[in-house]
């Protein structure tokens, strides 16, 4: 994929694909969530693990890892997009959505709409006809953003965790 | 993976990882769907389509598309499993469930829950935390079966078609 720049607020990023050494600032990001802070390590507590992480992501054409970057340099926002191919719906491959963040002080600003809008228009360019994500149930402000953007809210998301060390 | 052998209402099944020769079955099982038959081609009318998509979904480790085989050779049911690297959570992966079909004479006979078992024992053995999947909010009886398996409806599940033919 190629970069793209994206405009909020009156502010320019760049879109791009995610590299390692962007990891600290994207866990950083991924811990500054209202409703899963605990969930996260810090960069520095596991930053192995995660570079193994980024590395397979980043080795499979499935996954893109995308990061938006401020004139600043600093990481404003982030998500993950994974193609999938399937045999329902006629074969159509989906586009889904995943991890996606936006730094607390630029929440409201319109860059995660333009990260999402930028997302679909990708899958429009590489004929996808479905773009899917989960958003969780506690989060109403995330809904009424993705359905201000054209999603619908057709399912419901079960999760179950299995006792296991990561 | 190894092939599993399961039992429902008696009768024995072999689950095991999906051929180019079960195709057919399965694109019938994808049509044998109360809600949204019409989104499925009949496998002779797509076939060199389908088999694109399933070798591409056979050639990716990610995922794994499986069918459960009766004693008659009949293709009784079907799901595809994909393995999703990130890094939150601490860089877990996750599992998620797609497609899950049952043929609609052997529904309520317990096959479907031996597969999920399966799935989600599958998850354990691979060491993934996390296992996940969205159902169409209007499946009132595929959220109890979820919920029943231990599953938490802890997430809203947003789609977007897109008008691009597949």
């Amino acid at each position: 994929m190629g970069a793209c720049s994206l405009s909020a607020r009156g502010q320019n990023y760049l879109l791009r694909e995610a590299r390692a050494t962007d990891l600290a600032q994207i866990i950083a990001l991924m811990a500054d969530d209202e409703i899963r802070p605990a969930e996260h390590a810090d960069a520095g507590d596991a930053g192995e693990q995660y570079l193994e992480v980024f590395n397979e992501i980043h080795a499979d054409p499935a996954h893109t890892l995308i990061v938006v970057e401020g004139n600043d340099g600093a990481i404003a926002g982030t998500m993950q997009l994974t193609m999938l191919p399937g045999l329902a719906r006629r074969g159509a491959k989906r586009m889904q959505i995943e991890a996606v963040r936006v730094a607390s002080a630029l929440r409201g600003g319109g860059l995660g709409t333009e990260m999402i809008r930028w997302a679909i228009s990708e899958a429009e360019s590489k004929r996808i006809p479905l773009v899917q994500l989960t958003s969780d149930a506690q989060r109403q402000d995330a809904h009424r953003f993705y359905e201000g953007l054209g999603f619908t809210a057709s399912h419901v998301g079960f999760k179950m965790h299995l006792a296991i060390s990561p």
